[in-house]
């Protein structure tokens, strides 16, 4: 069955590097992000950093290096980190005295500095965030889903109470759960990971679980309530209201280019990608259907690129594929494995008409539209995508979480049907570690939903008390 | 006179870190930008991916690390990057087989691929740019103009013919000028870089040479005529259109933060910095003037809100100051620190006449000027000092560029005068070692308009043969 996962998992992998989206590096375990890849992590960013922005987030960029005594201050933090660190030893052609941690992630530094920054409440909240690469060697790297180097985004930010870091973490989660619903039509659960789960060094780490393809879950981004645990070791302090010296509170939460990946493993068929409008590349690909009449064909080019202007005067993104020596046959094939959402054909008929059509890379039926209703009809049909391709995934999310009462159904379904496992579990470590070495499954969370949950009942693996209904899954 | 320098330069920088715009980083040689300091990066990133997208070259990501066999495939290239070199070393717990180099600059490793990628003429050209951070060890490190870790934009393209590569750079050299002199209002030299003052691995370099307040000169940016220089280390080859076997021919040019440092040193005052509109992070500072009278100032913050959001919604970059507790004095100061291009002052008096007043930055001028002419009147002020900085920029090069014909002057022009010294050079590298030596000034670039001069002068240093007419200047 793991085998069965990773027949997936490598055709998805081989669709994509012939979709021109990425290609393997000459370093264990990275990626080079082609053009046509890098764009769609661009659309990502922007959408997101926009929704980062409105809640008055502030980018910087802090140092990519972490002098070794930093990382080794907050003590969870470095041990959790520590086998997956790259260090650089040797600098300007001499052994460094003080070894230098290229980042896997930047609390340290951040923080070391964010002490020297905040001194009253009136400096609170300070809220950070910066695009940029981390690195972690990993020991089974994936492309895209867990990359040596990867992008992301990672915010920080510092409260003058508990529940105000508390809020903020709501409306962060809020934040990624649009991003992936509406953005990139992805359907998921927001919920609180187990104290296995938890972020090094965090209280409380929260998560928006994606369920993809194969059935398999996806931790799509992470948001962690650090409480006092940081800013005691880093000494950030503040004078408060009431002149009082206090530690502030702190959060953090960040979201990488396994998001792409998560994209990449829903949103397909077998003939290759169906991107969400919002943030595919090209939203409408024009193909003429050139003849060996070269006359007309000129003829049809022009005609293309005044639709080309005319849509993307009106904000789209198109491209136009004016290429002589591929079919048409052969260009729908590979703009289909590319997952542009539309594809609008012209040929001689259709410009003598003044007619169009038009094909929706879902569906993929042909629709005939005449030119006067163009930009009204890309409009609706691209919508109309965007909210499909949402209203599938939530449906396999939705036809692949089951609820089980009985310990046998519990390994059974984790084995056999895979999905999410919902479950009434007693959260206790030594639980979790017995099912992960059962059923090879985890934890990916407890829904928010259940939080408040208080019944009284019995765990599903090892019957002791039990109050609330938590996901399991095998995961990437 | 050295020191004279310093002086200005940690007058600027002592101004910077009271902007806001950086703070210095638990790390040698390193900077944290700071949002401040950060939105200014951003905003020039757009400004110029834009640019460059328009050339038709496409963004990609490539790896951090590159394998030490790679970075030592091209010899010159190697040779001159090594004293610079930060070396992982140990990753993942374990000493790794083979050193992973931060990279310094990415052409091995993107040439590597590059001879994956290309195969035929039809893959030609071939444009990619990322945004990335790179390391290079300094051994002194200035913020802004030489940082440890700096954040660039490198771009490589291959190319059938030599010509087409040329071509190439011209129009790259013409979008870097365009950039500095329109979107930053700075101006310089276009040129080419003496033998000694080429990239390792490159035949030809190109410039855009900018002087600074203080007379010394700053290299905003470069572009590279790799040739076939590293096409044939890296086995980039291609089929011709006349079924020949071929290598590429190549370019690389890059921009970095070090333009920021550009912004500093040439637009500011007594009272702080200048910013152009173009890449200001706020062009407009709102600072409604609070008195005792509590009813008064919420109608003052009433009406301040309103002509943000008039502003906002007509594309302006705006902030409103609405703190209580300082005074309209200490904001005056601390936004001509920062830099905003224009302040509308917002009174009780202002709003009983309908009337606001209005403040350049450059100028210090108070205008008065009605309520509905503030559209138009705020966007011909922030055109009038986008211009004029730039005039003044022009003007300080204008003024601190000199023509020398005695070796005697030009020695003295160089130490005591400084700016630009221009002579008849004869451009060879032994005279060059020596003039630097003697001045410890450098040879900037060969004005691209004298690159065709052919007249039979003497050298100004070496009173060898003499062709074409250099410029030579203090630089950071």
């Amino acid at each position: 069955m793991r085998e069965e996962k990773e027949v997936f998992f490598n055709h998805v992998l081989d669709m994509a590097q012939r979709a021109g989206l990425f290609d393997y590096a000459p370093v264990k375990g990275m990626i080079i992000f082609k053009p046509y890849g890098f764009a769609l992590w661009e659309l990502i960013q922007k959408k997101l950093d926009e929704k980062i922005k409105s809640l008055n987030v502030e980018n910087v960029y802090f140092p990519l290096f972490i002098p070794e005594k930093l990382l080794k201050k907050e003590k969870e933090h470095v041990q959790g980190f520590s086998p997956e660190l790259a260090v650089v030893t040797i600098a300007g052609g001499k052994e460094l005295k003080e070894k230098l941690v290229v980042r896997p992630t930047s609390e340290t530094i951040i923080y070391e500095t964010f002490s020297k920054w905040i001194h009253s409440w009136r400096d609170l909240p300070l809220k950070v965030n910066q695009w940029v690469n981390v690195v972690r060697w990993e020991k089974r790297p994936r492309p895209f889903l867990r990359t040596t180097e990867f992008l992301w985004q990672e915010a920080h930010t510092c409260h003058e109470t508990e529940k105000e870091a508390k809020e903020h973490i709501n409306e962060v989660l809020k934040m990624y759960r649009d991003f992936y619903e509406k953005e990139l039509s992805l359907a998921g659960v927001l919920g609180r990971k187990s104290e296995l789960e938890t972020f090094p060094g965090a209280k409380e780490t929260f998560t928006f679980e994606i369920l993809l393809k194969d059935k398999k879950a996806l931790q799509s981004c992470t948001a962690h309530n650090l409480g006092q645990n940081f800013s005691k070791v880093f000494n950030i302090k503040f004078k408060t209201r009431d002149k009082k010296e206090e530690f502030v509170w702190q959060t953090c939460w960040g979201l990488t280019t396994r998001s792409i990946g998560a994209l990449l493993m829903v949103h397909q068929d077998e003939r290759g990608f169906i991107f969400p409008p919002s943030i595919s590349p090209f939203q409408i690909v024009l193909v003429p259907i050139f003849t060996k009449d070269e006359k007309n064909n000129i003829i049809l080019e022009k005609e293309t690129k005044k639709i080309e202007i005319f849509l993307k005067e009106r904000g789209f993104r198109v491209k136009s594929d004016l290429e002589r020596e591929k079919s048409a046959g052969w260009k729908f094939n590979e703009w289909e494995l590319k997952g542009v959402p539309l594809r609008i054909e012209i040929g001689e008929k259709e410009i003598e008409e003044k007619k169009l059509t038009i094909v929706k890379r879902d569906e993929r039926k042909r629709e005939i539209l005449p030119f006067s209703s163009l930009e009204k009809v890309v409009k609706n049909k691209l919508e109309e995508i965007q909210k499909n391709l949402f209203l599938k995934s939530r449906a396999l999310l939705k036809e692949n979480t089951f609820e089980v009462f009985k310990k046998e159904d519990f390994e059974n379904f984790l084995i056999k049907k895979k999905g999410f496992v919902k479950a009434f579990w007693c959260e206790q470590k030594d639980c979790e570690l017995k099912i992960k070495e059962k059923t090879k499954a985890t934890t990916r969370c407890l829904p928010l939903e259940n939080e408040s949950q208080k019944e009284q009942k019995k765990c599903i693996f090892c019957q002791r008390e039990a109050k609330r209904k938590w996901i399991f899954a095998y995961a990437y």
